[in-house]
């Protein structure tokens, strides 16, 4: 690596890119170090999971995003330990690679808040298995209960989507979309109004953040298209055939989509730097981690402060991503000889879709949107933030097609994900 | 099902798509059982494997296809045995599906030859699983030798393709061009010129029914394009790390893409009908089963004999769509009291494709063209065929983007084929 300073970046989403970006033409050599060769749109997720994207729409080689950037390489590898003696960092097959600078972005996983049996039979919606999961098991309920209407009694068409904060708000509205336009095409004898969408959320709004006009928005148009929100309601235990709502309901379904929150990455624990609550790392104003010098978090995995007061900022993409760039900036102010800056985290807005031309949309000055403007806001927004121009495309041709054709595209039960939810063979 | 006569079709694929859609609207019942949901684009399926579409790209849900056609209904099973006295085909999940007419469309395998090791160590590029674990393997070698370049002397980026039909040729050009062009890009300090493309045929030329002209064209083009063509060799034997050849040369490689050849499905034989060289099915010149009144064989798991003398029909594409209309016509002169017909194959010629504006393409009246128009033949033609207006767009913007940038963007090791390549973590 020459005489120049190396930064290792552990993690290859939102927040780790943008460093590795923030570093482009800088006197130091960046290493991005990801389990996967591929970065992840998680805002899309849901999309997949409910068959209107394809896999490949929103993952997108990180190789391919730094052709130009000639002082980056990119290795694919797991990171188990980190020897500050030496200052490099350890992977899963034993190599080592050395840093002067480390940035942690390894992201977050879901966290059950030890509801029984959550961890073993719902699914979460983090990454790109996890969709490409919730895809095919919802495609496999349809086919089961078309083979055998009997098992719809026995719940097999109940969908139970858990948190109601965006994920669940969008992952709820798209599945009730999902159901009433395009399954009733694909499986014309099944009766598919039988299937439900249960939303359910422990606080007494949907969307906690945004303001009330949104959130009842929210709850009014999901309503309307025959999703059951149960609010003040939560899971108390989740079976392979039921879950227990806290009231002591029971609801047979062989479907727990877990959109209730998100902890840090347990490596930022296993490596043994300060965690704060839901295993954030603890770092400076400057985003530094409490104690060390040249060890920055960034995205998911960090519990930055907002500088406006409060609690720590919340895990969204634009906070991984602004905090990634603050840190690249900071790096180069420390080779500059400069002292490093607070990180200021700027609120661009917030926004959720729904549906079908509904959405909800909170931007800067007090500017509320809902419906088919704010749809066409959200849409906007996210095609710019998808990696790549191909996948852009990919992403508005799929779009396109549903809107035009109330079609969708990639509903095939294909690929990583798969359950194993098929009913099993006889002896 | 009513008093209709009920049709059922087992597998999804050219065959049995055409005997369905060929009953749309005929006064019978159809049902559609296949093991996945989803039909697959077989001839793209190399593209998929050389990172060149999605996997999507050449899949397309059944049910899908069918939303306007009302006496049709589909299945997702998998057919394990027939009770012909109660003409019923009995699924693994132990449902039983009564007809009057049946179609056997269940396609074909990789067939090995017996060459020691190649089913457990090289992969077919007959399913969408199949593809997407090539995908996956390649990329895996790359990343391999990227952390570790010592793997190259190893045989890491060694890659051999056996089998020099269209398949194979489509297979090494597409391979030749993704290293030089893309990989090129992303692993700029692997000196990816290093990585060997072999391409193995028994015979002493490559495309073996082509025209001279063509075969010549396609081995120029691909050794331009830096592909060891090796004539006249075998493999006799493959293992984890090499493979040795009928000349007793031993070759280090991790990968081996087998596209020699297939053999009917094995269900044809375990149901007891008769089967002829290669385990195809022997049927009449109407296509019925030898020996069975109601029963019938289309595509790649039949063995049609050829009107014009020789031997059964090639094991392609446009013998199983025109085999599939064949019996959806023979059903319904039946219906009408009429004789059935002797099948006739109209051979409208064939064509492969090399790489980057380059292919060989033989259509009737002997025409030949090579280079640049049979490239734009083979898009246009194979755009044409591929299921899904949808998919026809995708498939076109992938193209399109891999034509006008020389990138590509499905390269994402993710999903369904992973082969567990990735080295061993340590103990």
């Amino acid at each position: 690596m020459g005489v120049r300073p190396h930064v290792v970046v552990v993690g290859g989403g939102f927040g780790g890119l943008a460093v590795a970006r923030g570093l482009d033409k800088q006197p130091v050599e960046v290493t991005v170090i990801d389990r996967q060769n591929f970065t992840t749109f998680q805002p899309l997720l849901y999309q997949v999971a409910t068959s209107g994207l394809n896999a490949a729409d929103v993952a997108h080689p990180i190789r391919g995003l730094f052709h130009r950037q000639r002082n980056l390489r990119v290795q694919r590898g797991e990171v188990t330990a980190i020897d500050w003696d030496r200052r490099a960092v350890r992977l899963a097959d034993e190599r080592e690679v050395p840093f002067d600078h480390l940035v942690l972005a390894v992201g977050a996983v879901a966290t059950y808040f030890g509801v029984p049996g959550a961890d073993e039979h719902a699914t979460p919606l983090y990454t790109l298995d996890d969709a490409v999961q919730v895809r095919n098991h919802v495609l496999e309920r349809f086919e089961a209960a078309d083979a055998d209407p009997g098992l719809v009694d026995e719940g097999e068409l109940n969908f139970v989507v858990v948190g109601g904060g965006p994920t669940g708000v969008e992952t709820a509205g798209a599945l009730a979309e999902l159901f009433s336009v395009v399954f009733r095409r694909d499986y014309p004898t099944l009766g598919v109004g039988r299937a439900r969408v249960v939303l359910v959320e422990a606080q007494d709004a949907l969307l906690g953040p945004f303001h009330p006009s949104s959130q009842q928005a929210a709850l009014d148009t999901l309503r309307a298209r025959q999703v059951e929100v149960r609010l003040d309601e939560m899971v108390a235990e989740v079976t392979p055939d039921h879950v227990r709502f806290a009231s002591g309901e029971e609801l047979p379904t062989r479907t727990v989509i877990w959109a209730a929150g998100v902890r840090a990455h347990p490596l930022a624990a296993a490596l043994g730097l300060p965690t704060a609550r839901g295993g954030r790392v603890e770092v400076g104003d400057d985003l530094r981690v409490a104690g060390h010098d040249r060890v920055w978090a960034v995205g998911d995995v960090a519990a930055p402060r907002d500088h406006r007061g409060g609690g720590p900022l919340p895990q969204l993409a634009p906070v991984a991503m602004q905090s990634g760039g603050h840190v690249a900036r900071q790096i180069r102010r420390l080779l500059e000889g400069r002292p490093t800056q607070p990180f200021r985290f700027h609120d661009r807005g917030t926004m959720a879709t729904i549906g079908r031309r509904s959405a909800v949309a909170e931007l800067p000055g007090r500017v509320r949107l809902s419906g088919t403007p704010a749809w066409f806001a959200w849409l906007g927004l996210h095609l710019l933030y998808v990696a790549g121009l191909r996948n852009r495309l990919s992403v508005l041709l799929n779009w396109f097609w549903a809107y035009v054709t109330w079609d969708r595209g990639p509903r095939i039960i294909f690929g990583g994900g798969s359950d194993g939810g098929e009913r099993p063979a006889p002896p």
